[in-house]
């Protein structure tokens, strides 16, 4: 089952709601690309290779839906779409690129509206298998620097769910454990909405590979322990000096990794790397709902002040220096990240 | 109303049941020393301060409620008491200090039987009230390391209710605003058992000092934006190299101010700094039950599979060298840790 994929039956995109994960098992469908868009916000979905899978989705329904009849007015209806659905999370870059690969491809189509609509829909779920693809040859390179006995810790969620299927940090892991080897993961809960506690720790028990939840105040304590020996995480947009924005929280975790010797590794799709940013300080962090951090109970009990106020910043950047490589379908990027990237894309 | 007190007319301590506020606050009378112990090991009390005040009033407890016509079998009795409430908890060093200062005292002590159980009431009573003016004193000192419009991170609580009265990080931060300073705090939840988002919001609101509760992951985010220009965080065990073991988390928040070059300031009385340590690498750290991990919900849903395991230490050890200063009632340590406190203990 995948987290996110197209009925060919009802025209439909379907996806696993993840906001009720664990404790529920459900498929939404969504038929216009508004819902899709909202879906996003919610997080219904999220990670961003799936979020990438599920614009491209929401740009197909947005073709299929618009009711013009020429080619010139499904791209102006695209475009729109494209703007809504770009808006509905700032930080993964997945969503622009997304869409600007579907408007690209969409404006070189020259055929029929009926026919630019089938090819988008075609376009859109090739895009959702590559997704698959790439995933699976990040965790090919990416299990190289795991060996046996590893202890891991993993931030957030960069499983299955977090892309259309396989994961991307977590894809490594699950790599490893395949090919034999005796792995234990510390899952971070991941507050404020403990994707780790709820995702990461669900899909482990699905590839019966060993863990423990830590909260994430724990890691660095472990890591102090020498009961750790990798540090894996995602990406929601790489800058091109190597700054990574991920999921809040990785910088502490890189932070305490690099105070311990720990090396601490990026997996990333090559589509999450803006190639547009020089650095990591301009890359826009979403500041999500206050009720994220204050709508929480431990063993029961609501614990916060009726009047209490939060921030909620849901990413931040670790700076290149603390990241010891970037795992790529392509292969392993070592520092400097800029350097080595283009001759790894130049097939240097 | 004191966090911990002596009822004069019951002849019980009365401790506020810190495990159900801020929601619910209810005052518990205990009777036994056994019943303290217990009270410490489940949290109804803590707070390396306040556990010391609870011990001492524990031992008060044993020698009134021992039957023992000597003096010989009432220090008999205090010495098994103490042995049992020193393993409540294995982290906070006040523990041993409270009870090794009864026992002392105790020994001491040339009297009848009755008139050392008057003798060890009042000690308990006397402790209590030093450990208020010696909070005050703290925060008389740290005040001056708080400059008007600072925003402070806090982790963990450590208020009036972490000690007798008044408290130690956050009875400096209280001191501050009191003297008109405008300050703002970052409330650092602090996962597992949440004390700042249940217990130091709870006290800022008491006290109208402005804050925001955060998520322990975005510390980082916020100081490497520019927007905090403090840390503070109090201590359970100090060693003599000047690591200072704490709530879990903060040794990586110590090293995301350290990173970004935010002066991080621990408050402690010389009653948690552990004489006889050599290093924080010697400090026993305590690792508490799952449930504190597992045992969580989100917006009205538990989060974790119901077969997940979790590992639960709940302190950490900072290194000197990411400490700033250690904030003393005698005045505030620079480094190098040793040399500066023996400087001030011999009044130099």
């Amino acid at each position: 089952m995948r987290t996110i994929t197209w009925n060919d039956e009802h025209q439909v995109v379907e996806m696993i709601d993840q906001r009720i994960l664990p404790q529920d098992f459900k498929i939404l469908s969504f038929d216009n690309y508004q819902d899709v868009a909202t879906a996003i916000q919610t997080m219904v979905i999220r990670g961003a290779p799936a979020i990438g899978a599920a614009a491209a989705f929401g740009m197909a329904l947005a073709a299929l839906k618009s009711k013009a009849k020429s080619r010139e007015e499904i791209l102006e209806h695209l475009r729109t779409a494209g703007d809504i659905l770009n808006q509905s999370r700032p930080t993964a870059v997945n969503l622009s690129w997304a869409i600007q690969r579907v408007l690209k491809s969409a404006e070189a189509f020259e055929g029929s509206p009926e026919g630019l609509r089938q090819h988008l829909i075609a376009l859109s779920k090739q895009m959702a298998d590559e997704d698959v693809e790439i995933n699976k040859q990040m965790a090919s390179f990416g299990a190289e620097l795991i060996s046996d006995g590893d202890h891991i810790i993993h931030h957030c969620n960069t499983g299955a769910l977090a892309t259309v299927d396989w994961g991307t940090a977590l894809g490594v892991i699950r790599a490893a454990h395949e090919q034999g080897k005796k792995i234990h993961v510390f899952v971070d809960e991941t507050r404020p909405r403990l994707q780790g506690a709820r995702l990461t720790a669900w899909e482990l028990e699905q590839y019966k590979i060993p863990y423990d939840i830590i909260t994430d105040n724990a890691a660095g304590y472990l890591m102090r322990k020498k009961l750790v020996q990798k540090v894996f995480f995602g990406a929601d947009r790489v800058a091109m000096n190597g700054d990574v924005a991920n999921k809040i929280g990785t910088y502490m975790l890189a932070l305490a990794a690099y105070d311990n010797g720990i090396p601490a590794y990026s997996v990333t799709p090559i589509s999450t790397i803006d190639q547009e940013l020089l650095s990591g300080n301009l890359i826009p962090i979403e500041e999500r709902d206050q009720a994220e951090v204050l709508e929480i109970s431990l063993m029961g009990r609501r614990v916060t002040p009726k009047t209490a106020s939060a921030r909620n910043p849901a990413f931040d950047v670790t700076p290149a220096r603390l990241v010891s490589a970037w795992v790529t379908e392509k292969g392993v990027v070592y520092p400097p990240f800029s350097k080595n990237l283009q001759a790894l894309l130049e097939g240097k």
